[in-house]
């Protein structure tokens, strides 16, 4: 309750496409979880100025934090950089302490800092750089927005170097209790303890086990550990097939 | 060019924490490009009323067609189906066509239809019923808004259902070149052909191969086959290295 809120903004058509699966809503959700940060939204739009640049001032008006992954590349698909100037009316350039980075990356492996690898350079003007570990071409940082890579490897590096200057709330606790019976016939009970604990998230999912009756796990959420173990045990107590 | 478009709409606490990664994006992604339907933006949300309203009221008015995913269960938090009701500003009652399918889906598993497993039988007023061969609680189709269920079996078997319906335009065929070299080697090139072909699009991905460097596979798409073949012998010829 009262942790700050979050937001994801995905930028890519590979991912629209079906081409590539994405990897980093999933491993970005349960670092903010683990950090005390509510992610709230995520948003998918294709490789198009108007889409990113649209999509990013909904987001950022409406969450404390913003994230996005992907299309910070050399090549003329990658216009993130740009549409993140425009939607905050920012000029754009190549700025020399993005520029020295590369040089001195790209000086290491003895590979020529071509026009195309110099992109990688253009940077908002007062942007805060990203550290890039894996590749050095950095993300960048403008007030509420975090603009980070789309490969895995990097993102995550990026991600691990932004969260620590982002104060969490308290971190969310989860237990999990697995019931055997199928959703249908937990709805009641389960409600009722809802109610009852309007501090907790309360959330239920289905399952198939291998014999294929249907299950249900029930997934309890909130920042206090004693209200989480009373309904619990209150669940345990509601269902003897019920286990932790 | 001119097919239509599409977005998804993904209702779910259980994404946005972490706890499960979303399997159905990318599921609908590859069916729509196989059925010449152009996905072009995907939200996730929370089981929140006012945000599963709002995300809807904006994707159905800017998009062609809209799919939803999760929130259609007997559990409290199964809240979906009231709030695309609200969203077009129609009522929603137990129907009876979709009570007999519960009934006799029950009937033959010996199963109680108690009040909860009833609410799966709440539909929207003039709603389209939306078959469910692997669990019986149907889905259901508003104007241009597909509603599904969650569970990736059953989402999966409504797309199949569902798809049929919708008109699609020329599948978008796709070519895929990988070169041993890096994105920024290969970005001048590549702009030049993305210039000579505004009727393809051209997405550079990178990779790091097992030596460590980096590759890039470069995605050609478009409904023209011709067309593509161009680019591609093009894409050969400038890069000694290319293998398609």
């Amino acid at each position: 309750m009262g942790n700050p809120t979050a937001a994801m903004l995905v930028i890519g058509d590979e991912i629209l496409s079906g081409r590539t699966r994405d990897a980093n809503m999933h491993h970005l959700a349960g670092e903010l979880t683990g950090h005390g940060v509510d992610l709230k939204e995520v948003r998918v739009v294709s490789d198009d100025h108007a889409a990113i640049v649209s999509a990013l001032n909904d987001l950022r008006r409406a969450w404390d934090v913003v994230f996005t992954s992907g299309g910070i590349g050399p090549t003329h698909d990658d216009i993130t950089a740009d549409a993140i100037a425009d939607a905050f009316g920012l000029g754009i350039d190549v700025r020399d302490d993005a520029r020295a980075i590369l040089a001195a990356h790209y000086a290491r492996s003895g590979t020529k800092l071509n026009p195309a690898r110099l992109r990688m350079a253009r940077i908002p003007d007062g942007a805060t750089l990203i550290d890039n570990p894996v590749s050095a071409a950095p993300g960048f940082t403008v007030e509420n927005v975090h603009v980070m890579a789309g490969v895995p490897a990097i993102f995550q590096a990026m991600v691990a170097s932004v969260l620590p200057r982002i104060i969490g709330g308290a971190p969310v606790l989860s237990r999990s209790v697995r019931i055997e019976r199928g959703e249908g016939d937990i709805a009641g009970p389960l409600s009722a303890l809802a109610a009852a604990h309007p501090d907790l998230s309360l959330g239920s999912y289905p399952f198939q086990g291998p014999n294929g009756r249907y299950g249900s796990n029930v997934v309890l959420r909130g920042s206090d550990a004693q209200a989480l173990q009373t309904a619990v045990d209150a669940l345990l107590a509601a269902f003897p097939e019920a286990r932790e």
